[in-house]
């Protein structure tokens, strides 16, 4: 296992579903709780998928927990599928929130790289 | 990494819960767009767990995209517990989807050998 | 891969979400079936987060099928972080019940260590 983080496998946190408001802060939070338990060697990212998507843009709320996770390095990424459906484009999204093209695609390809993997 | 498919490690996804009339057509339509983004070379499977394995044996609705699915080479898998749990068998299932004796441990050795998992 | 059990992969199932009177029998019929369908060589944990913790103090109910899977071996996990925000502490769980510091911590570790994963 090498130095350098992108060698050591991280963690992928997939949050989907419908009512994103009940589900979405919580998620937010326990993926900051991990980073911290996991320490600053561990890559972790929020991978956001569905109607969520849309909160990703919202001022206040989730959005305003956003600036703490990115603040510990957590990448936060959007589906673009679902940003499709929502009718909406990485434009769209508040400053930090990278888009993947699809995410189960990005969930897999991080979990054959050795990533874990949780489902909120 | 071989050539053979069958060396490649593949994608497993898992459908499970109530109201599964809410949630397979999406699983299906996620499981299909998955498959078309990771390309041919993996295989991708999805694997049906609790009252959804009735939606497997109806026509119409969900089993008119699981020629989609098929046609795409996505294994249709039913969990044969619940196809018990249901009254039902593997002889009431439409035409293309199989049955393994239980959705977990199909789960858990797919990851063993190295597959991806994604839970719906 | 060598004979000892802890260096065999095992299985970790994660159970979380609200209303867990719904969701955690069903939960631990599923890990137990789960158990026997490996047969004895892998290990399994099954892990409860959220409110779910609760009911692994309760007697009756979830904590008569407790002394089932204890008695399959399978290892039965309270989230720390959960027990706290429920007011709890591991003194008020049901013997044999063990306790990790946060459950998504945990899942991530067995995981690199090889072992597969579950989401209820």
């Amino acid at each position: 296992m090498g130095e350098s983080p992108a060698l050591v496998p991280g963690l992928v946190v997939h949050g989907s579903g419908p009512s994103p408001e009940a589900w979405l802060p919580a998620a937010m939070r326990t993926t900051l709780n991990a980073a911290a338990d996991l320490g600053g060697g561990r890559a972790v990212e929020l991978v956001v998928q569905g109607p969520a998507v849309a909160l990703l843009a919202t001022p206040g709320g989730p959005a305003a927990q956003l600036a703490d996770l990115l603040a510990a390095g957590i990448g936060i990424l959007a589906c673009g599928n679902s940003l499709r459906s929502a009718g909406m484009t990485g434009e769209d999204l508040a400053a930090g929130v990278a888009v993947v093209p699809a995410a189960v695609g990005h969930l897999a390809r991080r979990q054959w790289e050795g990533w874990a993997y949780i489902r909120i």
